[in-house]
């Protein structure tokens, strides 16, 4: 297995960061995970568009591979050298801003930033979509910029991890009573037959499925509303879904041990699942 | 220039860790930075001890150099190499849970921690805190476990680079009103006699000089409450002071631009600044 690691291609074992890299230090960089079927980049233009996003947010300068054609050219070279442009793969594209003397203030001059991008061969959770995934609710102790996809991941990591230890596959993160997002996903409900997701606000990340479902509802004609679901309102969903690069549309089967709706992926989950995996190109 | 890293010393510009490192992925890892004067590690225990009630914190189990005596040999060695022990030096420890392919839960089975250590020569900031550090103040948008000291440190070095773009030394932190710390320090306020800093909660990082000052003042007979501060109490403070390893007591002269009290360090900072010193064996 290769990865691309600051200009050029690397055996993956043998690929490491200096520990002066502001990512290992501070997490200090963006990341993006990107779906590849048959060789084709799912969505690229729109993770591309948010690593940039991110990249600024964080007022680090894009380098050339944060661009679409630079890095569909990488992408392209690591899927030919690990025979990986059959079936499906995750592309997995870090950037930090670059390795200095350890200061919490930018260094100066600008050092060059780090970029990372590896790829691996990925089989999507076609029986847990079958059934649909367990979560847990968990408190969100996120900081105040979770619109920027950032490494400082640790919430997200032990919020994950408690998911796992209590034999569930998502932890749904809670802000102040209201329900925010998974760990790795987004989520949305159907109550009242009205679809609802958190809107875009600093205390999200805008997922790139989560927009394309959006998209898909409004072309369906689903009733959609981009509003706060409450903590106290999820017993009430008649349907629940996660949005992820990796899960796609995922049906949410149970809360916190309890059953939503019939138990069973609900008809507008199944109906979006379908239109955003069209959307997508992935069947 | 000499590094410790995963069970052996290497030249520091040949130190690097796995891409796959959790702390290079995700900020998982905890950290501590200890003051050397010549060759005596200053309050090695607090930190020591600081460092493991972080591990805990994240579930990661604390490898042999976290324990006091590996980490003293450790150092030692670092000092005997690199000419460090005349003088002030900086140790920079960091213990990530290890590298792992990528996933947000925890690894399994475990892997080893990864272990870096280095050192660096120091000078204490003698001249600013003669005239007194400039802060601005800033919102504090971290995660709820700031009493945990990891290296997801992103708002601390945006916070602290909005400050130095600004002129000034420090970014002050303010959540919903509430003065809770420094980027990189702890903050005290004298306010009508009384010293106040805030109380050791989620919202806070225990500091080893916040702690020894509070000692200090008990001692000297300084009235001294652990209780918020509030942004709008702050024009009124007769003294403000910051507290970190590497500025021990550090006078305020100036919030966002504004003089505190008489614009030069107060009676309380001085005699505080020089009790913390002899406590630490500083001078």
């Amino acid at each position: 297995m290769h990865v691309y690691l600051d200009g050029a291609y690397r055996e993956r074992a043998l690929a490491s960061v200096s520990v002066d890299d502001r990512g290992f230090l501070f997490g200090d960089g963006a990341y993006e995970v990107i779906r590849v079927v048959n060789g084709r980049l799912v969505a690229l233009d729109r993770h591309a568009r948010r690593l940039r996003r991110t990249l600024d947010g964080l007022s680090i300068a894009p380098p050339a591979e944060a661009g679409t054609d630079a890095l569909t050219a990488i992408i392209a070279e690591l899927l030919a050298r690990d025979a990986l442009r059959d079936g499906e793969a995750l592309i997995y594209v870090q950037i930090t801003r670059g390795a200095a003397p350890r200061t919490h203030q930018f260094p100066i001059p600008d050092v060059r930033p780090t970029v990372y991008v590896a790829a691996a061969a990925f089989t999507p959770p076609r029986a847990l979509r079958e059934r649909g995934a367990s979560v847990i609710t968990h408190p969100d102790i996120r900081w105040g910029r979770c619109d920027l996809k950032t490494v400082n991941l640790l919430p997200n990591t032990l919020a994950k991890q408690r998911a796992v230890e209590a034999g569930a596959d998502e932890a749904v993160l809670v802000r102040e009573g209201v329900v925010t997002e998974g760990s790795t996903s987004n989520i949305f409900a159907v109550i009242d037959g009205e679809l609802r997701t958190h809107p875009l606000t600093t205390h999200i990340l805008g997922g790139v499925t989560r927009e394309v479902t959006v998209e898909a509802a409004a072309a369906l004609g689903v009733p959609t509303r981009e509003a706060p679901v409450l903590l106290e309102e999820l017993p009430h969903a008649e349907e629940l879904f996660l949005t992820s690069t990796t899960n796609d549309v995922m049906p949410i089967a149970r809360v916190d041990g309890q059953p939503v709706g019939t138990g069973r992926p609900g008809p507008v989950t199944l109906r979006l699942h379908h239109a955003v995996a069209e959307r997508l190109g992935m069947e």
